[in-house]
């Protein structure tokens, strides 16, 4: 079986040039080291893979959509800067946040930047005009898709109690819209076919939201140390997840209940009441009930490249979904 | 003689229906309450008055500049949400500003949508492939420059004192290059050939120089109740205007230049405190310098002009840089 870490370890290295080549030091300096710092410092690197790989897996060259990759990158990193301002978190894969190290302003203006370079690579991809357009328009649309779930899901933590579907909904705008603009924009740089095309946006799609139910997992059961974070934050923060939604229907007696409510939306929340709520969600199913919703998802989003051509690339995308499941960070 | 009031307000009321039309109604409702606000409520919309006038001024349809046009004025838009966010301004057109009415996350996710829409909107424009990929190199570039502008101000406003030159560079980031792109951008939907597309560029950067200089002559010398807001501003700020530069090298006797630096920079500068401020840089014939300097920057970018055929939209052109220089509010 393909060693997907490896792969995007290598993904990752190959990437890191590019990162750097189309973000060059202009004035002034406070914004610029502001600017770089996120796609400098790494991270898995999932989305840009998926857009190489996308390319490849229809039979295109894969160089050509290295600047698509960099560019879904950094907008993937500029929406991390803005939504690590409006959490209020102070780390970020160990590193101070760009609000905390250069103020709330530079902030705002560093994701602005890097949201601007990325249409700015964009616009210089090598590739026919009318490509250029077909992206530009399926990576627009997602931008705006990831300020409406970004907005949902601020609106969620308010305390608005949400729906499994609206849920669903919000992870689809705020995780899947970039991953699949990755996908569809790697297919289209590599010459598919709509029919390709959108059957590979729909993989994303579908990955996307088994990526981000996984993720709210292991944000429940997974090992603190490994994360790099605490457990049990979507818990404190009262947030809608599928377990959380799952939970709430199907615990029967009242004292169980009362007990699970009192913790949810518990700011300062112990790491005690943190396992009490957990025990109570895995009592009432709620977690297999996430894990087996997610593992449909991958499913489906697996069937989806089915119209594809066997290639290393494909299996790479295969390998993906799967590993988006059985990862422990 | 034109007039300019008159032809701006006819331009805007053309807009007011595409304004509305490119950004129908998504979820959330806060989101796109925030997002419509600024867009709708109007203002001079210049730039995209320039966009029309451009694509008409080159022989081109300017009913196919309007998206473009559009575009141009979500931008300014986008940009005026984020800066009140980070300059903590409570009022904007008598309005509330969006980070007050709606906190600061839906203040800059708000930005973000509008951002996105603005490049979704470049990419549907009803002409070829290549001049949308023109277009958007020149409107990219523009807002990668923008939040250069804008971080230059940021740092300036914190105390950095500046050369003329810095500030004129900061100016021209800030402001002529979202003009200079507009009218760029036009002149290319028109089908203006290279040399006439960076001829009506460069009118739009000088005439956004311009437009700054007497502007922030304005913010000084101006009638608070046409501006709608009070005068002296940048004085508290201590910010190195032309003005406040030209002020600290030309004012002679050592008891004249405490009595300015004690106001400069003095965040709570009395009414008085500012006229006697104003008094002084019209002595050292500060406020004589700036205009005599925006009034060359205005006449060089007429000049700009010359290789246009006369018609109705190039005298608009002309007239609206007379008008930057002429205006009370």
């Amino acid at each position: 079986m393909m060693d997907v870490k490896k792969v995007l370890a290598k993904y990752s290295k190959e990437l890191d040039g590019p990162i750097e080549k189309f973000l060059p030091h202009e004035k002034p300096d406070n914004l610029m080291n502001a600017t770089v710092q996120y796609p400098k410092a790494g991270g898995k690197r999932m989305r840009p893979a998926m857009v190489l790989a996308a390319a490849g897996a229809v039979g295109g060259d894969k160089s050509k959509a290295i600047p698509l990759a960099v560019a879904i990158e950094y907008i993937h990193n500029f929406t991390l800067i803005h939504d690590d301002y409006m959490d209020g978190d102070d780390k970020r894969r160990g590193m101070t946040t760009i609000h905390v190290g250069y103020g709330g302003p530079t902030a705002i203006l560093a994701g602005d930047a890097l949201f601007a370079r990325a249409f700015e690579v964009i616009a210089q991809l090598d590739t026919s005009d009318s490509v250029v357009r077909d992206v530009l328009k399926v990576v627009t649309r997602a931008v705006w898709d990831l300020a409406r779930g970004q907005q949902m899901d601020v609106n969620n933590e308010n305390g608005e109690e949400v729906t499994m579907d609206e849920y669903i909904e919000t992870i689809r705008l705020k995780t899947s819209v970039l991953f699949a603009a990755g996908a569809a924009g790697g297919a289209l740089i590599g010459g598919a076919d709509k029919r390709t095309v959108e059957a590979v946006h729909e993989y994303a799609m579908l990955l996307g939201v088994a990526f981000q139910m996984f993720d709210d997992v292991l944000g429940l059961t997974g090992d603190p140390v490994k994360l790099g974070k605490s457990v049990g934050n979507d818990v404190r923060k009262g947030k809608s997840t599928v377990m959380v939604t799952h939970a709430l229907k199907n615990i029967k007696d009242e004292k169980t209940m009362k007990e699970f409510r009192s913790v949810l939306g518990k700011m300062n929340a112990t790491e005690s009441d943190i396992q009490k709520a957990r025990k109570i969600m895995e009592a009432a199913g709620s977690v297999d009930f996430a894990m087996a919703l997610a593992t449909d998802y991958t499913k489906r989003a697996i069937a989806k490249l089915d119209i594809l051509k066997p290639s290393e690339d494909k299996e790479f995308m295969i390998a993906l979904a799967e590993y988006a499941m059985g990862r422990d960070v």
